[in-house]
């Protein structure tokens, strides 16, 4: 582990022994990167090394300033695995599986943000990603998206953190979805930039600008479908990204026909009970915006009923990189940890 | 008129009389401001006064420098209207609609940019927006969404320019509903912040932002309904809007149930040859994003199939102010007085 | 104090004492609310009150849900002071002094995050300012730009916590003025909108443009003359203020020209050693951006030397929030408190 | 020259031979393309070829379709350049110049917009830019910043236009210059990102952030010397660019220590003066926003005394590819060619 300069004097752990000893792997990208920032300031979990491929020997304070993370990188196979208790695993798609698999061999238990895991059907995962590192694996994977697989989560040694469309779509739906209200469904979702990675998008492309894309087919669709049918729903599911100009932040919007009819009064109880103990859901009276959960790991909801068209519309609103991707993942940590859930996520 | 100083050299009518003299009331906001700029730079127009309660005496470029319509702006009751023939009313719903009958009593022709005289059910009008100042005029107006009313435009003498989310919900759906393939729409439209006009948003509660609104009803919901009606289509409509984090452009994205099956073939051969020789609707292959039509008349549509759900999925990229606004209500202009359409618009 | 919710659940104080009982006075403005969050997740300081007049009874979550601190606002009126053993103070210049009069006849250690107590010179506060609301204790108030006056702020009872501007223009001047080299100086400074408060600026005059202001004079010169002289500096000061399209960040580019001649090495060795051990100066070898220092309480700070003009070039980036206000309170108070400079700040 | 599509029905000469037939060379950059849309749409000018070594054979609107120029781009050894009256080069920087002698060559009159010719001093050229491809033209060429050189250019066959930093620092600081009141100068300057062509920016490290570049020698301070010591300016200029979270737009922030004592009255005297009779520059009461002159021709002027330091403070806002680059190309071929200045610019 990097020793701590002036500037890390920041806090860390306040004695006593850490839950566990994490590896980040992928630190470059921008869910790694703040994968390691959230390990790096968790009271109770110790950063043992962040990794990259391309930046070893490099501080990652000097390529994310903002985070305040003064560890240097580590190469990929400097990294002693018998050291480590836990990992977030944040390479590309592909990539992760067989990094999965290694850990698994050292029993390490991981949080793999990758979609290596994602889909249990494997031809559904070879249709839209190729070819499989380690399909053995994937009958030990837990989809964690936490708020509707705890307990699977708690008990999990391998966890697939969920896409970050996903996410919110499922947050929007869920209580739909487990009520049998579930019809047809429409998901029109919008994210910043950040959600496709470092690097990605030309400034005079995107500011000013808003967008559709991947209209014909995005690789979150069979994911949606395939935990949607789990929690007991129903109909076809259409679902269109759009790029939005800014940084962070994602919002989907659903448009359900109804299996049965159902009115605005029904709704908000079935979302009030669904969510009233989440401590990461927050269920609001009006349309939430995606400022209001930046660097958070608060997903807001709100479900609305269409008179006129008898349709329900559900809206879930998350920070991309944080509920999206890297603070669930820290979410998933804790409870498989046997941590407070809420743990350095505060 | 205002005299031209230094700067008002810029060029105006290449000498010729004028087609038409001009009026725009309520120039100080932003459809108002613009539609003074268009009048202004058209080669074929005369700007013979611009009107503003507030700010009467104060000349336009000192509020929109951008613009550069170096024009003093008159009190309401200060423009001879017999000096007048065609008029822009750019004024807020409700203070229209007494102007406009004023102005048809000097038999000025009218391009109205407010809501008065878009929906021809007086009932609905005074559900959504109070008291009507003119109902006895609502049968003399025509709808203008010039591609689908060319010709009554051309024949009318008061025109209600439609709203901006219509004018975009209706040039993404039209040919669907011509062809009689309407079944039901979903339109998530979204919008930039100058379609609320001007000086409605806090810059801390927009940047960064993105949230919907309205999502239990909008007036432009029962204005999209009467004209998908009057096209022949169909099922119930859900219209939602959402606000961008940016000043100008307007995405609706609309997904149909489709009232019969087709594919993907079908509908580019029914869009192709719908606006194939449309001057301001551009048929692209790829989803339109809203920076390519900033500050142009030009809407660009885009149509696909889902083919796991047969959806028929359809947009629309439009700038709000021009195609949405005051661009349309020179297009309307143009051709009440058998102008080319396009003249001013290039 | 609020009773915790669902979403209470979120870390506070680990077992032990306190450090401090604090208040939190006017947190509906933009560095109240920052201040409120700072001390509700900092974990030696219980936030006992938050204060509003104008929003008495609403949780702060309502207003801030980004910051997630489920506390209820309390009125100013309703805070049992003796309850309190140190102060944040958030209120507008000249409402502020009357209250810090009152908490200090409490003995509560108070820092002041207005202007009231930051200029000496009575005259000169009352020229820019108007009348002093506690000129008496105006004798007793620690300047507390942190770098500069860390012992004297460590023994005060009242910190005036610095402006915005002035934070970084005095970071960046500083080594140059102890070390004598300060002749004449240009500070050419850019602020994102939230330096001006919440609700300021309409997104339309913002968003896509860049302007300076107050090019004449803006209250924050005297603050800087009056410090730069205490450090030893030196010639006249030309200060302009500029608004970025931003929400969040603030650079002071500095033109000096030197007292004395000097190089590019001279002034790295003079900066490096000065800043080597401040936990929140990073000295940095390229320009400065304002994203870098983000939601953190860094400065980061360059020096360059122009050989054709032989002028000193100096750079300060920071969040205006943060450093140039909430942040940099909560580092005083620690100090005040005798706790380590850096709690609550990581 | 291509085909009119449909919509190529937008309007172009009216009637009449078109004052010259002209060239576009390089109208893939942002400044070639602006500069093909503002002859396209000229009414005195025609728009015989665009070339792109990369896009031969694609139309410029499929790359740019904000512009509506529906013409085919062409390689550019398939041009006649006997069917050429006039070219505007918009190549970069070494590469214009051996074109720009072939065209002289065939006797056609160019207006070019690199850096190519307009550094007077060979050795000075070399040094910022490498070497120069036609040394034996730089005689000829006059440096095309309008308001200064407008007889110059009337009379000129090769115009080199002027630098976007340069031309707003130029304007800001001509009045001074040619009145004798310039001492040392300090400019800081802030461009949007377009100021750095296509494709130049990743929006993650754009967007929210804002940081100087270049601070230790930018290659527009010789240009700006040697332009102001061509007016009689004076001491030493020190020039630092900032990049702003914004597409386009460019101020130049001015700090003059005058020669002689002056005040604010005779300044504004002054300034009223030299541009009273300048259709493109704007004398402003108020600081000027980049906002106000955006896709406009417009110089906004501004001027202040510091009256504590004895210091001149003048701002200019412009844009930068249209005063800054194409804009003002066509202002300076409009004058080569007999045409009004303001001739497509309004």
């Amino acid at each position: 582990m990097s020793e701590r300069t002036a500037h890390g004097t920041l806090p860390q752990p306040l004695g006593g022994e850490p839950a566990a000893r994490v590896l980040v792997a992928g630190a470059t990208g921008l869910t790694g990167a703040l994968a390691a920032r959230l390990v790096w300031r968790h009271l109770r979990l110790e950063l043992v090394a962040a990794t990259s491929r391309s930046s070893a020997g490099v501080r990652l304070d000097a390529l994310y300033p903002q985070h305040r993370v003064p560890i240097e990188l580590s190469a990929p196979d400097a990294v002693d695995l018998d050291a480590i208790d836990a990992a977030l695993v944040a390479l590309p798609h592909a990539a992760a599986a067989p990094l999965v698999a290694e850990l698994r061999m050292h029993a390490i238990r991981v949080v793999d943000l990758s979609a290596d895991f994602r889909l249990r059907d494997l031809d559904s995962y070879e249709r839209w990603y190729g070819e499989h590192g380690a399909p053995e694996l994937l009958d030990d994977a837990v989809y964690g998206l936490t708020e509707l697989a705890r307990e699977r989560v708690a008990g999990a040694d391998l966890v697939a953190n969920p896409g970050c469309y996903p996410t919110a779509a499922l947050l929007a739906l869920a209580p739909l979805a487990e009520a049998g209200f579930l019809g047809e469904v429409v998901i029109d979702a919008k994210s910043g930039v950040s959600g496709a990675g470092r690097g990605g998008f030309d400034f005079a492309e995107v500011s000013e600008n808003f967008k559709p894309y991947k209209v014909e087919g995005h690789r979150h669709t069979p994911e949606i479908e395939q935990e949607l049918r789990a929690l007991g729903g129903g109909g076809t599911v259409t679902f269109v990204p759009h790029l939005l100009p800014i940084d962070q932040g994602l919002l989907a919007s659903c448009y359900v026909t109804p299996a049965h009819e159902t009115d605005a009064r029904e709704l908000r109880s079935l979302y009030g009970e669904r969510y009233a103990s989440e401590p990461f859901v927050d269920l609001v009276d009006a349309p939430p915006g995606v400022r209001d959960v930046r660097d958070t790991n608060v997903a807001r909801v709100h479900v609305a009923h269409d008179e006129s068209s008898s349709r329900l519309l559900t809206f879930c609103a998350i920070d991309n990189l944080w509920k999206g991707a890297s603070g669930q993942a820290v979410q998933n940590l804790n409870l498989m940890l046997g941590l407070e859930e809420t743990e350095g996520l505060a």
